[in-house]
């Protein structure tokens, strides 16, 4: 990445306004090399906060009277970033690229698996780039995981482990429901609804897309008792909500099994008290670690304590730093900034460098596609009662022979 | 309990002395109110070393040279320990309340869901005691957090996790299979081979065969590279384990439902190289615990940290001691002894004693059956490509009214 190296100016639609869309606005609006053309959002408020917050810069983003459509036929547009509610992800994604327009899509799980197709088939046939702005495969723990996966840290992988576990609670409760893109999929569905987190850097261990794929998944969830239960406590003024009978299991479990024998296990984990996590787990046949602990053990070289059970744990800071990746060192220098300890300001900057130079995306269609299928593959699974679903490929066996676009997020830790 | 104190004597035979046979016979044998009557396993060298580490007690305890028939035929018994490999725990037991003897199980899953069912018949037929002599189900963290569960500190339970995460490579692959009782399950099964460790204690937390039960599961297996790589670099000297096919995967993960909408996750792990766990998580509407970084938050309660994400743990231990069961208060007193941090002596007193007080068992047939039935319905669920299977209800009804037979593992916490 070239970092503040301003190249060729990409010109950005914007679709979506709320707290994200917002930030991540004015962190595109940052960069020298990117203009904010148009800003679009149905709340009016949202688009004037964040037309005033624009205000002072170089390039003043207009505000489309004719909503996404006059956005998104807009001539002066080289691509869209798109921060909407979920379900309109990739509805947006596939009308901006029949426009020409690259896109960007923020995280979030489909709503069906043919909406998926539908838009591998769109990129397909309009050649435009579509890319899951998927930041946590840009976080610094996750790309130094990589980098000891392909150094052979853990032997052969053989299981991962990632959640979405999150107390939202309080987000949820008090969000409402025209206004907030979680709340009415806790009221309505079951599944695991959040999936890209914790799956995009499991995907990139396991090679996904590239020399394996997912075959099938199997989701479980338990009893949907913690929002209620929070809002009979916190929402007195909205009776409504206090009755109403959400579906959304507590904890949805989904286990996937990979094309190489590996298997995935996933949590969504949102409606209980808890502190985060991702609730990260890699095993290999030489060492194990261990988000919730922030451990490895690598077999023959963590010391062993002369205890009942002679394995202990080290801390996996000093392997952090050791494999930290050249993306973050770099960064580092030039300066972290944006949100989530700065993998935000980096997903974008590999959709805008992907766009400068003409290159595939770090994350493409095909594993954009197959990280939100997920989440409509859980919620028929659930509905059958824990049936196992097979897991499309959307390389179309592509992914045998080598990754269907040449680069992959791989090239990240070069 | 009554600890030292000795009540009316009683008599016992012992089946199986590998090392687990061994040690515990030599813990039963050094309480005042056992008498080990008669001991018995095939390999001639073992009955010798027995009896050879018990020639100073006052009961010198016999080998019957008609085997394990002998034994259990002998008027002089009362009840019978069975340390046997896995798969005759359950015939063993059957044939020993046959004969009128009580039975104690060492631990292990069946090897059929029919031999379960065998198991409760026989034991309703005779009216004999018949306990799985779980120890953790005795330890003092688990009875210190059924205690908190019973106290209402995690709210409504929602989800709880178990594993049996232990690194036996060096075990399994120095073992002799004539005399191990792992290896050839590993050889050739594929499931959920050891669930009552962390079973044991969950089905006490969610009250199982209480008010609730198990309704149906999924399993899914990972590939088995650990153990095959690992003999390829420490047995030389056997080609012909080099060469057999591990059927085992390496993680097998289980998800469990039960009638009240809890889940239960299970993990079997035991040939990659990690730290031992039994990876523990207790998850309710106020609370959630877990053992992998000895932590618990407690909504309202635990301090929370200025940070990104405002929650934060903290520390089981006060907890701990703050709902240490009144047994061990007792126990620690007494002074602890035998392995496994003293729960080993606390689940053979839990035996002996309602032997000699004439009341149920503390983990009853049913109980019994409904944990080791887990390890043949998972074996199903992955032979068919991780289908749903229903878990059957060895009460037959009887858990919606109560327990089926009156007192069940909760008296040791009175």
């Amino acid at each position: 990445m070239k970092m503040g190296d301003a190249g060729k100016t990409v010109r950005l639609g914007i679709l979506g306004l709320g707290n994200r869309g917002f930030e991540q606005t004015k962190l595109l609006s940052s960069m020298p090399d990117v203009r904010i053309q148009a800003v679009y959002d149905p709340c009016p408020d949202r688009v004037e906060r964040m037309v005033r917050a624009l205000s002072d810069r170089v390039s003043y983003p207009t505000a489309p009277a004719g909503g996404e459509d006059e956005l998104l036929s807009r001539e002066d547009i080289d691509a869209v970033v798109i921060m909407t509610d979920w379900e309109s992800h990739i509805r947006l994604a596939i009308r901006a690229m029949e426009m020409g327009k690259h896109a960007g899509l923020e995280v979030g799980g489909a709503c069906s698996v043919q909406e998926c197709w539908d838009l591998v088939r769109t990129a397909q046939r309009t050649g435009m780039g579509c890319m899951l702005l998927e930041n946590c495969c840009y976080n610094r723990e996750e790309m130094a995981l990589l980098n000891m996966v392909r150094d052979g840290l853990f032997g052969e992988i053989v299981h991962c482990q990632g959640g979405y576990e999150h107390d939202l609670r309080d987000e949820i409760g008090f969000g409402d429901k025209n206004r907030h893109y979680r709340q009415h999929h806790f009221a309505a569905r079951n599944g695991e609804l959040y999936p890209t987190h914790e799956l995009g850097p499991i995907g990139l261990y396991l090679d996904l897309n590239g020399k394996n794929r997912m075959l099938s998944l199997v989701s479980m969830a338990s009893k949907a008792v913690g929002l209620s239960q929070w809002l009979k406590e916190h929402r007195g003024d909205r009776p409504d909500l206090q009755a109403h009978r959400f579906t959304e299991g507590d904890v949805v479990t989904t286990m996937i099994r990979c094309a190489r024998g590996e298997t995935i296990l996933l949590t969504h984990d949102c409606t209980l008290p808890r502190p985060y996590s991702r609730g990260g787990r890699i095993q290999g046949t030489k060492a194990i670690w261990m988000e919730d602990n922030r451990s490895i053990y690598v077999d023959g070289v963590t010391a062993h304590q002369a205890q009942d059970f002679s394995h202990s744990w080290e801390s996996d800071a000093p392997y952090m730093d050791r494999y930290e990746s050249g993306l973050w060192k770099q960064y580092r220098e030039f300066g972290l900034r944006g949100g989530h300890g700065g993998m935000d300001y980096l997903v974008l900057r590999g959709f805008i460098e992907a766009i400068q130079q003409g290159t595939p995306m770090p994350i493409d269609v095909y594993y954009t596609a197959a990280l939100m299928a997920i989440t409509p593959l859980s919620e028929q699974s659930i509905a059958c009662g824990s049936l196992p679903v097979a897991i499309p490929d959307f390389t179309e066996g592509k992914w045998l022979t080598g990754r269907p676009q040449a680069v992959g997020p791989y090239r990240l830790t070069q």
